[in-house]
């Protein structure tokens, strides 16, 4: 019997620069020009069945222009095209095409997009670079900071996936502009999640600027997009693999991932969030970790964002628990809950708690009071 | 316009344990118990369906004894069965069994077992830890260093799939006698190849005890299980990405694998790869890098290890060039080869060139001559 140890130990960067602007196509592919993602002048441009229309076709017109090998590859849009069967065409749609490990995965769209098109990158050849060009208020708040890829399978939502960097971010702010009204409000969900969990004054701004946000004022649009970013970027900056702190970012996801499932993604991720967040503050009150005033306030943000703070009548509640279940934070068999302190206020807990077990009969409670 | 940069420069130290010896599930599961992953104690133990009747139920009744929480997840023997179709029927049985983040996956099998079982490792949950329990040769020789892990699609093999690294490896050697004489030997491909590209002392060593091999002699085994860990470590070591040096496992490989799908797997993976190894002395000796005498020496000794030397009549050579453009190494649209220089001389190499691009008509000449 022998036994040796294979040392791989090493410095890993996988840093990389985040862009806000207005029409940063130009800009991309004059980083691209001067070697963001090195030799490779082979790119796959991976986007859903809306986008193309207002940026895939452009990008890639603009590319074959400038000389580069790329084509486009276009998905059904919605989180219903979030699978591994997506993944699987897209693959085989490029292994067709010739592609091999010397090419370029760029991601252009929302969440969605960048959440596909990132988990194949990171499976394809076993790594390819990618870029994520951000056209949408939630991709810029959920989707460019923290390396999460993942697609979703029948019993649970983004449960198949890896970590992955990308090479760069482009936040494109005109891009908002083309979203349905729907899209956007959604896309604000997670701004509000932001706020709650780490900066009350910023909570403040969305709550006396949300007219001129809903009107896409360009200010306040940059603003709520670096702040989205800044934000995540400090949680996940501690806590690059999600062993502690980085697990605040689930704020309201518990709920609202369940329920954007059993809803079979009716709502959109943003508006099963918002139900989400009004779950976990109406526990955070419960259980004391807030004030009723501050729930109310939480909730009343939620609303005037034009998001949904009840449970849509057509939601079957047993089913709902039944899927909390299905959450990354179950161990041992037992429902966990981030809850926010206050408002703002993460800073506050122990190191390393940041979720708690919640009993089934009260996360039931609460769900029924919605 | 705004732009900031997010850091993420960390030290990764991906160090296991390779352990050689004979029926080590024991010495596993005493490791589990000390704390080899933690606290993790839910299993799901992933294997193939003749490896379950040898080593999987065992393990499993074993395990339970001791109390922990484990399931056993079986998919149909064979390279075949090495596909995302797989990957997705055993994510879904481990979700519908309720597997979350929380638990470790152990592989138990051969090269296929251990690649498709560490893949889906990588991505489940964004990546669970998993062990290796290689009960084969080929697995020993090939997939126990290196943390590669894919599947085969239609179009590409192993073109899908990840770098991962397991937290420990088991080398059972006892298993090799429970083996097919067939797979035994498919499995000594890898380890020619080894000794072709870095140890004329090994292939001496292998071409003067082949018997004793063949017919499972321990000290043999053992020495052959060593050193082929050792010589992978050492490439592997000097270069964990693929960046250069570790492109010299591929000797052999490029048309291997494309013969191995053409073939439709009815050659095994070592059988495939004796016959690339055939491919690339030819080509060798062609481009003089080494002697016709050296050539010979090769085949000689892929010959009395018992493994084809000749393609076989039913292969269509027209459909094998073409396949050879799906290889990883394909930069351009240039085929490439590694090419072994004399017999254990891969640091002759200058710095970063160890594959040649060839010329299709070359590589023609060359299939059709085998």
């Amino acid at each position: 019997m022998s036994e040796f140890r294979v040392e791989l130990k090493k410095i890993v960067d996988d840093s990389y620069n985040i862009e806000i602007g207005y029409d940063l196509i130009d800009k991309m592919l004059s980083d691209i020009g001067n070697g963001l993602v090195g030799k490779i002048h082979r790119f796959a441009v991976i986007t859903d069945s809306i986008v193309k229309n207002l940026y895939g076709d452009r990008i890639i017109d603009i590319m074959k222009n400038k000389g580069y090998d790329c084509e486009l590859f276009v998905f059904e849009e919605g989180e219903k095209s979030k699978t591994r069967k997506t993944k699987e065409e897209i693959e085989d749609a490029m292994l067709e095409k010739g592609y091999r490990r010397d090419c370029c995965i760029i991601a252009v769209g929302g969440g969605v997009v960048t959440d596909l098109a990132g988990f194949i990158a990171g499976t394809y050849g076993r790594g390819v670079p990618f870029i994520n060009y951000a056209t949408t208020l939630l991709a810029a708040a959920d989707a460019s900071v923290g390396g999460k890829t993942a697609v979703d399978t029948p019993l649970a939502t983004n449960l198949i996936g890896l970590f992955n960097q990308p090479k760069k971010v482009y936040i494109d702010i005109a891009a908002w502009e083309t979203l349905p009204k729907r899209q956007v409000i959604s896309g604000l969900a997670e701004t509000v999640k932001h706020a709650c969990l780490a900066d009350r004054d910023f909570f403040d701004y969305l709550d006396n600027n949300m007219d001129a946000i809903l009107t896409m004022d360009k200010n306040a649009c940059e603003h709520i997009a670096k702040e989205n970013c800044r934000i995540k970027y400090e949680v996940v900056m501690k806590d690059e693999l999600e062993s502690g702190l980085r697990e605040v970012l689930n704020l309201g996801h518990t709920v609202g991932r369940a329920i954007e499932t059993v809803s079979d993604y009716k709502l959109l991720h943003g508006e099963a969030v918002s139900i989400g967040m009004v779950a976990q503050v109406k526990l955070s009150a419960k259980l004391q970790y807030m004030t009723v005033e501050e729930c109310e306030r939480v909730i009343s943000l939620l609303r005037k964002t034009g998001l949904p703070t009840e449970i849509p009548s057509y939601i079957d509640r047993d089913a709902l628990v039944k899927k909390l279940y299905t959450d990354k934070k179950v161990r041992d068999g037992k429902l966990r809950f981030v809850l926010q302190k206050g408002i703002g206020n993460i800073v506050e807990y122990e190191p390393g708690v940041f979720s708690q077990p919640i009993k089934e009969e009260l996360a039931r409670d609460i769900i029924m009071s919605i």
